[in-house]
């Protein structure tokens, strides 16, 4: 089968052998639409170490499964595959099991091809009336969901977001259902045209009060957004880090102590909740798609999604 | 009267006024023991410019009173002047206040001379059974209690505490008191003496497990402590900031993204419940007295408390 494959921060496209998922006890799929996610981008300029198939964000069809009730049925797929049996699997984190593999991040050959290997446990049924345009941003909008499992946002908190890519703008749409005050820190025209599509106010950089907001989250990945996210925080706020930091990053943690700031860390989420959301229609990611592309384009389509601005790109195989 | 003076970096003795508390409708306090913070040495290092009476730990006794109920009253007293009227004192943070001055830190003379002026609303009676050499502790010992106001721990938590110094001796006393299994890294052999003659375990640096306590306490304010309590977590654990950093902390943030790990800056906490803490003796603070000198002597016990290793240094009027 067709593939997108990383090698050494070298992507091609390149013929590999259909999954062997039977063999594993897992399902197979067959991909119907893969999306490109910030942290593909990210594995290309080696921010991890990682050689295989690429990607893990996905909507397919089950073709083979160890249990035949799932054979057709139209899937998404959590990404962490945790081992069950360690004491943090054991605790109820699977997602941060240390021996698991993560879907076209570690260990594990990604959704970027025609077909992908999956256990069972990670596939969820998506509901008819939700499209495969919308069904494709399931993770993403997991992860968004992720921070209303971590922090409790009060409908009277005024909340700041600073960052509207790709991840941003779900993060956007999921907050403004909190009925908390969300102001959206966008510096693309396109970022703030798509969120006020959606009745959610943006607020210029050079306007943010200082130590004005209950909850920040920062979802750039970048020091200046989290200057700013942090500029921005009340004392007893908390900043919610949504995106990870390519490198080290110099702080003065001081005025963490001192404010008694409290930062979350924030990373995968529940699929059903974002499942839920998607079918009830209250988040709309299918507004962000920005291209489509054959997989077998799948080196122009990443380059495009790399092009600053750019939401996201969706690939076909 | 004579007071520890704190000027560009400078320390002296010198004579000051006795302070104009019924000008400033406030109580006048006669200090009988002051201590010696870390936060002391630290101004006197730079950490931050105050110019004024250096110290804000103490136990007096009042001597004038807008409300003649309080005149020779035992007391401590609260180190952070809040307005009471602006946003933040309003939304029940006045330790936060935009406005406040802080006794011994900023705009606001401490208590290292004969005499200090306070609100009457900073004050808290000491009950009779609590010593002065324990009522002196009592700031500190807020501090410590703080953390359990601000995270819930479990009994059933394996928590570690990194640094056993002043103010980790009294951390690791209340940590305690939740029954939880708690480990200590204490670097200096009396740290360790201290501890164990409250049954408190240590645990040294190389013996602490990667990745397996639910919540670490940071009370070194050193770089290498930060590494060792990031280290010892548990993915999804919370890291407590119990000491301010001089200067910047590099750092990779993306690990606490990954592991989405909650990291709570702690500062300072509730009198009343470390004064009943004092009261039941579930707490006993008097151990870690190093050191007693006549607030004449003021240059002499700051050196003495700059030392490595020394615990609490006392002075007296």
């Amino acid at each position: 089968m067709q593939a997108l494959w990383l090698e050494d921060r070298q992507l091609s496209m390149r013929e590999v052998a259909i999954p062997d998922a039977a063999g594993h006890g897992e399902a197979l799929i067959r991909v119907r639409l893969s999306g490109i996610c910030g942290t593909d981008l990210e594995l290309v300029r080696g921010y991890y170490p990682y050689t295989g198939v690429l990607g893990h964000e996905f909507v397919g069809e089950v073709v083979e499964s160890p249990d035949p009730t799932w054979i057709g049925a139209r899937v998404v797929g959590e990404i962490n595959d945790a081992c069950g049996t360690c004491a943090t699997c054991r605790a109820g984190r699977p997602t941060h099991c240390e021996g698991r593999t993560v879907l076209g991040i570690s260990a594990r050959d990604g959704v970027h091809a025609e077909f992908v290997r999956l256990p069972l446990a990670n596939l969820h049924r998506v509901p008819d009336s939700v499209s495969d345009d919308a069904a494709v941003f399931t993770e993403p909008l997991a992860a968004a969901v992720e921070i209303v499992t971590q922090v409790h946002i009060s409908p009277t908190d005024r909340v700041l977001l600073v960052g509207a890519g790709r991840l941003g703008q779900l993060v956007a749409q999921v907050l403004a259902l909190t009925g908390a005050e969300l102001h959206v820190v966008a510096r693309h025209q396109l970022q703030r045209d798509l969120l006020h599509a959606r009745d959610i106010a943006t607020i210029a950089e050079a306007d943010v009060a200082a130590r004005s907001y209950d909850v920040v989250v920062e979802a750039t990945g970048s020091p200046s957004g989290l200057d700013l996210a942090r500029t921005a925080l009340r004392p007893r706020g908390t900043l919610v880090l949504k995106s990870t930091y390519a490198g080290e990053v110099t702080l003065n943690l001081s005025p963490f102590v001192v404010d008694e700031i409290t930062i979350v860390g924030s990373r995968c989420g529940p699929f059903a909740p974002a499942i839920r959301l998607l079918e009830r229609g209250d988040v709309d990611p299918t507004q962000l798609i920005a291209e489509r592309y054959p997989l077998a384009d799948g080196l122009e389509a990443m380059s495009r999604a790399a092009e600053r601005g750019v939401m996201k790109v969706l690939m076909q195989p």
